[in-house]
């Protein structure tokens, strides 16, 4: 490590599903200087979410606020005077969470008249609307003649991402439509709004737009007009306003406004990089290598992986959701894939377990107010604990019990929304627990699916490291995904992976380091545990994921039969 | 209605599940003079029972309390003088529910050295410890030479029923094995202890004894002395000891004696019918008639219809667990079906439901244990209520789920304890409620497969008669199951039609009328309401109960294959 006269400091501003995470960081030495953490205020309220229709957006006064108010925590912990050495930001955002915005670039709902409008709104990664716009675009591309714009995303297009989410929203809202001129991802919105760019200066990330924007190399940038055009006029102006290029998030994006230097309590004109998607950052931030997959596990799963990219072609992965050059990693081919509900999947299990709490008990006459509130805040904070204790004293299978993890559909490998969870075994003396833990082992089971697929396509998967909350929060969990996989799982020391890869890419875009292995070198986490499988738990294992895919066999015939 | 100098009143009593009911009726009129519940005291504790392994016993001893307390509690409601009138005594219970007794007739528990030991108590009918004794059992009557004895019960036995009963305790229990001079059903217990009765004077029930036991005239009784030997030397003397003939419950079993007189305030000498099996007496209760299928909606359901004997020969019904002469109505042919888990589908729901506030709350040291115990008593009574509230305001198929009600295995169409539940269409934003509804969906598909397979059997169903506590508690239960079978269904104005039965059969016994006939014209309770199926919702569940049969196909394959 040189000596510097004075300290270099990042910021990583990672906003996740839920919060806006702030980490101040050494550039130098790694060291965390401080971090802080604020809850976006309507999303923690549930507005303009419909979770029964899979509706879930975020207004964008939550991600404005939520910031300020991490940044005022940042500051308070870390002292005014340590904001004054801050060289540079870097930003990740959940993704694809696309937003319309008018000619200046700005979130349609930041205008008074779509205020309270869902469809102005940033539509969120997890949101599911779009599915019936999904499988148009699949069923245009397989007939396209030319290009195969669904190469690079398993030759399947998911109503997760960004064109079928902008065309539903064009379809089912004129207003909104009429309105909007383009559509930006959480993660370019951000710096555009950090650095006052207006809407054409906004360098695009690569990480967002490659695959989940449909954008590659290959095909010259963005699908082509009339590919478009079949699908909705309105998405040609748009996507001509995007430009050809994407850029990785080593590159500048801009400089930090005066406005917005003086709200957050930084010096104006330092570098923002260009922004990117929060597990691919994490990835980074994991001290990410070729062969290495790293398990993003929080509400969903990123499952992340680079190799070296052949010079003249690039293998393609059947139904791993995505493929792009530098998403993860400059230079190298970033393979992405993913779960799309991993702790979801526990969260989902635990509100069933607290219907009565929440829908029942505040309707008791015979039960004071304070009581029911005592009693729901009691349950919500322990709750996850007890199942997890119990659940642990189970052996492999919860006597009998298999289920498929496909409760917000399935990503990888083999991308379909339309799919649903199951459970089968359940008896008489079935208890909660038992359920919770077979959950587990479903989620666990949807890990191995991905890492079988690419291994079985030709992408070594030489080393897994696991981050993310659900990682560090339950032991037992990652035992169950080491115990399936009969592989080690390393645990990296810090909770802050993922705003520690932005940290790292600001470091980069602000000059502090040449590349990102060094980067990596000063400033990555150390593996703090790894969690090695239990030689009978894997052997019981094996039966049971064979269970589990032809259980997830018959639901795919089932879903196949009612479409 | 003859006039008579003296009410002529009979008593039938009801041993359900967890309770004896007793109901004290008028003859002539079928009026209700009073009617009285107490619960089994250690069984309402969960003692002896194990649900984790489905083992469930039940200690005699809570027969005998039950029985005095719900007669004490009829006295003051009657008043002695009423009971004064009381002719005689018909009693139903669950069955095969089977105890081991001592060359007395009396239980083994109601010895001291047997008092703990659950193996010397009566094994409810829906304990499953048997399962391996049932399949073996199987494999042996399928290689038999000679007899088929599993003829009458759909061509598989049950671990719910006697043989398979008497030899798991016999293999399990040696203390238990060498004590044991015979084993009696419940049914036939009750009479033999009021009348006072010698082992070798009990007239055992017909209605229990046959398929059950496998009893039957065309076998000379019970399966002959070889085929039970091979399954254990032991249950060659218990058979021998069993006699070669049955009864219908017109038949006088003895008369009360003059010590349980003194205990239920009753004169001595009053004849006690044969007893029988609760849904049997029900559905003589609930005025049976050959065509007529009277459901018993209870946490299991017993499904029942009668049909005119064919002179010569007797048509036997593939899949269905029960058929024999008399069983219902005397003199007619009775077939027995039923599922194996109906409201305990709802009631594990609920459970389940309840584990946080039943397991977790109470471990939590901010919540005294006062308000605890005020929240687990007001969820307890109200959850029920607000489940159905909500799940009546969705759609059939709960927005995409299809359930499999097995939790307790599947007892008609063919038998099998080994299959298990299953809940397909989960999502992220799946209810409780929806679960519900989808359960309550299961058990009407489980019905409609009982149904359809006795009339592709042969056997017409012209009308349905539901009597049961879930019939009666529940009007979206009964109406989901029109629903689904698109037929009305009669629900009965009185809730004792198990008792009333019972007191029916307790007025033939006594000579107060002829025949069946006669007592249900004088005494059977009026139909109250008819509930019709509404057409939108029976054609939408025709599509759900294919996928219900579909699911169905596939747990049963899983289940080969893991056999």
């Amino acid at each position: 490590m040189k000596a510097h006269a004075q300290p270099r400091y990042v910021i990583g501003m990672d906003f996740g599903t839920d919060t806006c995470r702030i980490l101040l960081v050494d550039a130098d030495s790694g060291a965390e200087k401080a971090q802080a953490v604020s809850s976006y205020p309507r999303w923690a309220k549930g507005l303009y979410c419909s979770p029964a229709e899979a509706r879930f957006r975020q207004h964008p006064l939550d991600y404005i606020e939520a910031m300020e108010s991490a940044m005022e925590k940042l500051a308070a912990k870390a002292g005014a005077e340590a904001l004054g050495f801050v060289r540079g930001i870097g930003v990740d955002t959940t993704g694809s969470t696309p937003c319309a915005v008018d000619a200046s670039g700005r979130p349609l709902a930041l205008l008074p008249e779509f205020a309270e409008d869902p469809d102005a709104m940033f539509v969120l990664w997890k949101d599911h609307t779009a599915i019936a716009e999904a499988e148009e675009i699949n069923a245009l591309a397989r007939g396209w003649g030319g290009k195969d714009f669904t190469a690079f995303s398993g030759g399947s297009y998911s109503a997760e991402w960004f064109w079928a989410k902008a065309l539903h929203v064009i379809r089912s809202n004129p207003r909104v439509a009429k309105a909007a001129a383009s559509f930006l991802e959480h993660c370019d919105w951000m710096p555009a709004l950090l650095t006052a760019s207006p809407l054409e200066d906004v360098k695009r990330s690569r990480c967002a737009a490659g695959h989940k924007a449909m954008w590659h190399e290959s095909f010259g940038g963005y699908p082509e007009a009339a590919f478009l055009e079949r699908l909705h006029a309105a998405l040609v102006p748009i996507a001509r306003g995007m430009g050809k290029d994407t850029y990785t998030s080593d590159t500048v994006f801009g400089f930090l406004s005066a406005e917005w230097a003086r709200r957050l309590g930084l010096k104006a004109g330092i570098p923002v990089a260009v922004g990117a998607l929060d597990a691919h950052m994490g990835a980074a931030g994991s001290g990410a290598k070729p062969g290495v997959l790293v398990k993003v596990m929080g509400t969903s799963t990123c499952d992340m992986i680079s190799a070296p990219i052949e010079p003249g072609q690039e293998r393609t992965v059947a139904g791993i959701c995505g493929q792009v050059d530098g998403s993860i990693l400059p230079g190298l081919l970033g393979y992405e894939a993913g779960q799309s509900a991993f702790g979801d999947v526990y969260a989902w299990f635990k509100k069933l377990l607290l219907w009565p709490i929440e829908s029942v008990l505040p309707k008791a006459e015979e039960i004071d107010s304070g009581v029911v509130a005592a009693v729901a805040e009691e349950m919500d904070a322990s709750i996850m604990n007890a199942l997890e204790k119990e659940a642990a004293k189970l052996p492999p299978g919860s006597a009998g019990l298999v289920a498929l993890d496909w409760l917000n559909g399935r990503r990888t490998p083999d991308a379909d929304q339309s799919l649903a969870g199951a459970i089968m075994g359940l008896r008489l003396g079935t208890t909660a627990p038992a359920i919770y833990r077979a959950l587990i082992e479903a989620t666990a089971f949807g890990t191995r699916a991905i890492v079988d697929r690419f291994e079985a396509e030709g992408v070594p998967v030489s080393s897994i490291v696991a981050i993310g909350g659900v990682a560090r929060k339950s032991p037992l969990v990652v035992q169950i995904v080491s115990d399936v996989l009969g592989r080690p799982i390393d645990i990296l020391g810090s909770d802050q992976s993922v705003a520690l890869g932005a940290a790292m890419f600001a470091s980069l875009a602000a000059g502090l380091h040449p590349d990102m292995g060094a980067a990596q070198a000063a400033m990555a986490s150390a593996v703090e545990r790894r969690v090695e499988p239990l030689p009978e738990a894997t052997a019981a294992y094996e039966g049971l994921y064979r269970a589990y895919n032809r259980l997830g066999g018959f639901v795919e015939a089932e879903t196949r039969r009612k479409a």
